[in-house]
């Protein structure tokens, strides 16, 4: 959106997450003109790990960069935990501002990275494409490897907390590369703290969990937490849901890439989903992943009028 | 293994492909020192697309790069068919060698990859994270893409003719990439090429269909065709066997980053493999793709005879 990169011109990328009025006033405008039935804050899935001080960069074009990235047991041993309220109370002030200009219109959607997606950062130092050095200090550290993925259930779990208190109306689990696991090593290794991440959120507001890749995984990701499991659109909606169990919500799944495709594609697509879904209560349409960069706006706003006009029918 | 670094130290990737002799002398050496029960051919996914002349490449650690990449339909009308036989009989040379030196010991498998997949390099212009271009030509281009697979599935198909001809003992078609799709679109927009290039082939040898990342497209993929279904690490075997059916075989799914963990951790995570396969007939035993450049050739050899070990018990 033009707005955004007006914005962006003033901030970096981070810069503008540590910046409470401007953050909200990038949610409200892309609330608005998308006309969505939800608003999400501006963030990053990967701002819990700023405050470790590894050197969280995002370069222009290449995505985050950590300048120190872990390589073995020691580096583990070396992270310190901080005061999760303190070092990120700038993202609950945004929560606070942007839920205010909202004025009740559409609900606030707060959210973090989840362990094991935070932690294949840390050790591989940014993207990867088959995350082999998180998987190989998996295998090859299991001790040091529990005591990480601990920490950054901790951190994400008061960090959730916080954003509720601050005014989330629900908050999302980004577990956006947990798909490169198999279900055996995400039920030993991953399923517990991700677990510890969610544990009594319920209790205080909806939480949705998500991946992407996790066609294999999905009951798993319900045993691990959420009132709605995210799902991409690797699998069919209603597939889907059965592996999840229909006494969850479920939220997806239109691959986003669709919307470089016609107007008259997108709407077919979109009510393919729907179709599948039934019409069941429970369903929340969603993209399968997140929106790509080079996204014509008028196609959203063609996706998001096509679902309302759908699902009003 | 080092024997293969030798003979890369005098030949190019393409250039070996081409050299019958020297390839099927790394697949004999390869399957002799790793003791494994089937031999592969020593080749590539992409080498029908050799003679499109778009010039194909392989670049030390980028993996392969078409220099002409195809931008719109204009460019798929440009190209030509050709003769299969002709273009692609140093690979049949290579079986002929290949198989005269294993002299039965164990069967030799030969292999392309799929229309999809294919499609996706010539598109892309090389390996790709989103296939965003692929999909995007997909949905704006839908004839040409239809005219593209169709060609691409009729060259795979002869190929793979002559394969079998030249005496592979099986063949195997490689959807590496098909997992970027949704159900939905594979159904329609893929699945009646992979099944035009394995067209009449399990008549003359088994056919094996493999893909990765399409824990949701078993069931479609098995429609496509294929006498065995491969599949990734990322579904539970049983389960993934329960989606393709059990009147096919199944093959599969150790993650291959498992084999840097320990070799106790590498019989584990086979054993757990086995024990969902149950021991029943029709279970080929594999990895979930292809083995990475550093692995230790001391746990892939701790892996096949943990597999024989526990197979014969």
């Amino acid at each position: 959106m033009p707005e955004y990169r007006a914005v962006r011109e003033k901030f970096g990328f981070l810069e503008l997450c540590h910046h409470p009025q401007a953050a909200a006033e990038v949610t409200v405008t892309a609330a608005e003109r998308l006309g969505v039935d939800a608003a999400i804050i501006f963030a990053d899935i990967l701002l819990v790990l700023e405050p470790l001080g590894l050197g969280l960069q995002f370069s222009a074009g290449d995505g985050p960069v950590l300048e120190r990235p872990i390589n073995g047991p020691e580096d583990v041993e070396r992270l310190g935990a901080y005061d999760v309220d303190d070092a990120l109370g700038f993202v609950y002030e945004a929560i606070r501002l942007t839920r205010a200009a909202l004025a009740g219109r559409v609900p606030l959607i707060g959210f973090s990275g989840a362990p094991f997606t935070l932690a294949s950062y840390l050790i591989e130092g940014g993207g990867s494409r088959q995350y082999l050095r998180t998987k190989a200090f998996m295998y090859q550290h299991p001790a040091a490897w529990e005591a990480l993925l601990a920490l950054l259930a901790r951190v994400i779990n008061a960090y959730l907390r916080g954003q509720i208190a601050a005014g989330a109306d629900a908050v999302q689990l980004f577990d956006s590369w947990v798909g490169c696991l198999s279900p055996d090593d995400y039920r030993h290794r991953v399923l517990p703290h991700s677990r510890a991440a969610l544990a009594g959120l319920s209790g205080l507001a909806p939480v949705i969990h998500f991946g992407t890749g996790t066609s294999g995984l999905l009951s798993l990701m319900r045993e691990a937490g959420g009132d709605v499991i995210g799902v991409d659109w690797r699998i069919a909606l209603d597939d889907a849901w059965t592996a999840i169990g229909r006494d969850r919500a479920i939220q997806g799944n239109l691959d986003p890439v669709t919307l470089f495709a016609s107007p008259d594609e997108i709407r077919k697509q979109a009510a393919a989903i729907l179709a599948r879904a039934a019409r069941r209560p429970g369903h929340i349409f969603n993209l399968g992943h997140g929106i790509l960069p080079q996204t014509p706006v008028d196609h959203v706003r063609a996706l998001v009028d096509a679902v309302h006009e759908m699902s009003a029918a």
